[in-house]
């Protein structure tokens, strides 16, 4: 696969782009798409967010009312939490204008592209999901280069034409990202396992800790970098991570179930002081996990 | 508790020290001791390790023979696995000057406690383990401030003469580390929880990750910062992990129990699709993982 190269807005294939919710995801695309078409506009439900975001110059124009604001639109992404993107998904196509592309940015992908296959036919659906992101939530963390080297899945529908999924990938293009095609449902898959599970297993660690150091609070000053690091993703938004969880929970629970196999396994091999395959197993994962970083 | 302040070594009650073993933490601890004793004198088993050490100026002298290298010292502290650690105990303390403080860094303390029981009684005993360290292992990872704002555990045994301990602290406050004192037992169970476990998790996140990619290779292309800090602890290096994990299996056992516990719990309410009771969970360990570490 060849390197992504970033558009550099002279032929985008879009001139209108409106970005509903304006959080972490949403307002740092916006802020990226700036500057990349004529003009970006951004939807919010509270006032303090339109006027925060037309006031760190993220959007050209923002607007609390949804209508107005996807009005004309020949682009409109969908940044809300999943849950969000399904009610929107059930009311906003009267809302658009012929052709436009409808893309969303929600973190699971089965339940929004069956939603959007019942969305009017005037309208052109496009799943998709970045794979960036970090704790805080909110516009205030919100920056132009959140999505800039990152993996962004598209999940084109049946019904999505060729030039629809072209103008997605200049989207992801044009905010530095890179465009991967991937079915919903191998997506939720993937996710589960190397995204949604892991957030369960950091707050599995938080649990744990919070059990220990309840009977004995000197634990927390012995918490140094690596507990830090494994337990990160506790800190996430929980109402974006309940989203995740609960429309992608078969995965999750299958992908739990694996991960739990795997340390009883190593636990097994502890318990039996079984040193040689304990350290052939060690040493192999510690290779994966170096390949996969080292050379970044 | 006040601000660690780092003794400037005006009086820092020690003056000719001895590092044994010069990987990352015994190297860093070196780069940092240096300048504020009289004499550094490193000692490794290799002899290119012993040039690179007086090559960087992370020591004054250096040696590949331990006799040699810790005669005359006050201070002398093994920097090596833990069961390297254990083996040296059994046979150092012959070549140790009258009244020396003999440290040591090692991650479990019990073992090591009760080993430096034996030594003989010219010798002063007090275990230590700094709460740092990183990924890469080995002399090249070394760096003076590896030490600095961490806390530093000392497990006195009840033969450590208070001057003696109070050198330790004097060494600790030296490379600008917090001393903390605790019981061995007690600091064996706090690290299986903060430290040891979450090792163990991660690995089994890399596992059901390999297993997932071994399936379907994309797994990887989706793989961003979350998958990389909740797994980053796999890339330690398993010989030290592997002496760890071996001379602090009961306890870390237990708290993989306790952990699984948890995890199991987080799958069960996600099953039952149990959302105000899983919203109330995942709230709670998200405000508890921003308190640890937002503030600092």
């Amino acid at each position: 696969m060849s390197e992504p190269t970033i558009d550099t807005g002279d032929d985008p294939g879009f001139e209108r782009v409106a970005i509903v919710g304006l959080g972490l995801m949403g307002g740092s695309l916006a802020a990226a798409l700036r500057g990349r078409c004529r003009t970006v506009i951004g939807v919010a439900r509270r006032p303090a967010t339109v006027e925060e975001a037309l006031a760190r110059g993220f959007v050209d124009e923002a607007t609390c009312d949804l209508a107005l604001g996807v009005r004309d639109a020949d682009v409109v992404i969908l940044a809300t939490p999943v849950r969000v993107i399904l009610r929107l998904l059930s009311e906003i196509g009267p809302l658009l204008a012929p052709g436009c592309l409808l893309m969303d940015i929600g973190s699971t992908k089965t339940q929004i592209v069956a939603a959007m296959a019942d969305l009017p036919p005037h309208v052109e659906p496009l799943g998709g999901h970045p794979m960036c992101g970090k704790e805080r939530a909110g516009l205030a963390a919100a920056e132009a280069t959140l999505y800039r080297g990152a993996t962004f899945v598209l999940t084109p529908l049946p019904r999505t034409s060729h030039p629809a999924l072209a103008r997605g990938k200049s989207v992801v293009r044009s905010v530095g990202a890179r465009p991967l095609l991937l079915d919903a449902a191998r997506h939720d898959r993937l996710v589960a396992t190397i995204s949604h599970m892991p957030y369960l297993v950091a707050c599995a660690l938080v649990a744990t800790a919070m059990g220990e150091g309840a009977e004995d609070p000197s634990l927390w000053q012995l918490a140094a970098g690596g507990f830090r690091d494994t337990s990160r993703l506790a800190a996430s938004d929980p109402t974006m991570m309940l989203d995740i969880l609960l429309t992608n929970h078969k995965a999750v629970l299958r992908s739990v179930e694996s991960f739990q196999a795997n340390l009883a396994n190593l636990a097994a091999m502890l318990r039996q002081m079984d040193e040689g395959n304990l350290r052939r197993t060690l040493e192999a994962y510690a290779e994966r996990r170096r390949e996969l970083w080292m050379t970044r």
